[in-house]
């Protein structure tokens, strides 16, 4: 079964990237996660950016703040799509060093990024990506929108 | 065979976006290019966002600078992976509007954004994206990330 | 009689948006609300944009937040002036995303674009709209910017 | 008949705001053009927001640039909607300067702002204000509409 | 005696621009306080621009946050130096916008900017300027930096 | 007779700063010029600033660009007036280091900063200073801002 | 034996920089610490400056906020490896003003310039530079180091 | 003997990085340049990283732009003090990205930044880090500075 890896780079980062970990949940994804950080632990980055496709992850999705190097490291070692979540962490500027750092990816080695803390849509994505070759997943993400649209509609009628 | 549609907000986008067209070319990816405005042709993307993946369209990346409306609303209307690149257009602020236009979506529907005049990185991305189904492309990925190596380690040698 | 459209993204933005429909109300114009999603409501959105002018609507308010499509897409579908009110929402850059999502559009298609936040300024803006052509709605305005003017002087005398 | 005054702080910025001269000449909408520093011929400024709606002006666009603040004091003299242009003038930086200065007026005195440089819309907008009470200049817009759709259809026919 | 005007676009902005009145009283130097609105009380700003000098003030310093357009209008109005003071108001896009407007004028009329919320420093300027010729003045500056030393060199003594 | 002195981090700043001088000079002011480098030259900044007054000099006028510490040093040596000009450097961040290490001092040490590149301004805000005790200077200045005015008129007329 | 300096524009700054002082006192360097204004003690700042090589300091950690010149200034006085902490003041714009003014420093006198109050990364660099020439401390590094790695696997265990 | 290991990510860097490599030739400094890149070599990132300080290099120079991860991976893997060079490349937007990706490094891995483009202040902390143990550098910085100031006085000589 295809597998969606999620990792990022300090355990403060959980709150934030939960959010990816439940919404593939309730798609039926597989979902593995774990701590990877860029900076202080480079040796593990290696062993999981080189093995997550051997390891049978289909996609992988990657959360870190301020000077954030770890999707992009990752995108670096791993022939697979990653997905980028920009966390604001304590120590970043607003967000923008989180973003920046993830997105401006060097032609060659890219990282689809989300949105600051975007956490559940990096969860999404990576189920669409899975859906693009996998027609249950992809009826799974079709009735997810309609599940958005009816409660847009639903809030509606209180006005 | 599985296609990308690339599609741009103007044709004066199509000198950034030609780099996703040719690396995925290079993949061997079947892409199918057109012109789509959010704000010219509402009707024309309307009926792209909702038929694509019914038309064997299996990614879809799309460019727009400025107020960049299209890649957010290809997503809202088309249960597949959208790619979205951010176009320095002229009437562009640096940047940043067609930046922050395309990835700050909100939760539900994601965009998977790439650098500003990222196109070459979101035909990869669309081929990592097929090749995480199949072994094929995946395969050419790796291959790919050989060659960059290989050329920075040749122009290494000339210091 | 004169109607003005007040739509927002997400029923989240209506704490903002009540300060439009205030003080339009203030000035006897009709306002009729609605909650209208671009991204979670894209036929809602269309059926909005391109049936406002011919179900009596005069003027549009679109609020959002982060990356705001509903005041540009509404613009793109609908012969009607749009104001769009950018709302520093939770997921929100600073509101930057708000404001650069809605203010820069392409040539062609404008959005009358207020300050973060301003709904009140939208509603008296749209206000303005209506009383180009209609001499009692502007006279309303001018005692409006009297009362405005009568506050600060009385503010002044405490000092 | 309707009249658009345009006006704009300094000579140098007629280059950007002709586009709003022609695209409303484009409509068959009567304009006036004239040049009003808000810093340097304040008496002007003060005459002409005052009575621009006695002498039959229905809606006022004005552009400035750098601490741009002839928008906001017209719009604070008069009871008319006033648009806003955002000059990218030569002692800007990057445009944020004049773009803030316009947009972010406080609560009572809005103005209607449009993209940086964004002159065209700026007409625009200012014919679909007159156009809110008058049929024959909705129709114009409509059918303006119609034509950036089809240079859009026909120039995604070459790729 | 020489008078300072200081003058603030809303009541809002006294907790700030208090720190300037409080700064020169303790200078001995005689303060005149009002609320003045560019864009509430245009009239007022009018005569206060064009009749402080006459009326003995010498030096004039202007709190307002938002799109700040008070400096800069009593500058265009009056001979005096004007000292602006950009206040993080409750609607700034984190005091860019009240920065941005103030400080950006165009070539002809200088503000005096100081830093966000700075009016300590406007008072402590205002005080500056009198001093260039006013020896008693200048030796307070003096004797208050001085102090300003003598606090820093205490404060280190407990380290 | 009263003096300003104009001071500038290094020669490459003198084609922005020459403004002030010619300015200055139009107004019959005397200017004396000089390069004094923060970073290079220390010793020189503090002689200059510790005895700038004693030698004469009314107002200092100090431009520099990137990390810009010439003006808020010389504040902080000199109980004068100091008026910073933020120089766009070659090595500048689009002229957001210069703006911002000169306008954001600390309460007790006021700069009062001008627009990004304004040594013109710089200029006439020196003669403003000088002007509030000098009845000649200050009419020189309603008689400059006469002829700003004339200026605009006048280009008014060829539209 | 080596000595760091470590100093600050006010004692509002100890709160951050402590955990330079803290890191470096675990490394079992010897610390300085004082304040030392560049605005306010600028004759302290040219004495420290100067003379701290001579009193066998080593390397200099300076920070500041706002408009922070302190480790600029003690760069241009000293020959010693300087870094800067820009700290995010109450005063500061977001910590923007604090990092471009210590960061953007002209050719010839660096700034080692550590993340917005980074003050424990400048200890640990004022570490690392000792123990370029300083085996003992260098092994220290490595040791911290491998407790950094240690403790993100230990937090990986419990998710 | 001392060496200094220069690297970047790519040649194209090596018109900005060659400002280190002369100006620590310079002050007779053992140089080492390579290329290495983050996403596309990153064996030899971390060949590098591991090996630098047992080959005897004692501080690491490393110029990345866009998303630059190398400085930062770097000092990730080596436990040399390393500084890290901003590059404004043709990929970045207006510089921000290459700063705050190598600036904002989070607890425990610092890297030294400098200016944007400011390999020439890499080159001479890279000596100031070696002179802090090595009396002959130091003496050859303060010459430099001597340089500095001499240049400084000479051109103020022809004003």
């Amino acid at each position: 079964m295809s597998k969606v890896g999620v990792i990022m780079g300090s355990k403060s980062d959980l709150p934030v990237m939960q959010d990816a970990i439940d919404i593939l949940k309730g798609f039926d994804v597989e979902v593995e996660v774990d701590i990877v950080s860029a900076h202080r632990t480079p040796d593990k980055l290696f062993y999981y950016g080189k093995n997550a496709h051997v390891r049978g992850i289909k996609v992988i999705v990657a959360g870190a703040g301020g000077a954030a190097h770890l999707p992009g490291m990752v995108a670096s070692l791993s022939p697979l799509p990653v997905i980028g979540v920009p966390v604001k962490s304590s120590n970043s500027i607003d967000g923008w060093d989180s973003v920046l750092s993830i997105l401006q990816m060097p032609g060659g080695v890219p990282v689809a990024t989300v949105a600051l803390n975007g956490a559940k849509n990096a969860g999404i994505l990576a189920a669409q990506i899975l859906g693009s070759a996998d027609q249950c997943i992809l009826d799974k993400i079709v009735v997810y929108k309609e599940g958005l649209k009816a409660k847009v509609i639903e809030s509606a009628k209180d006005l």
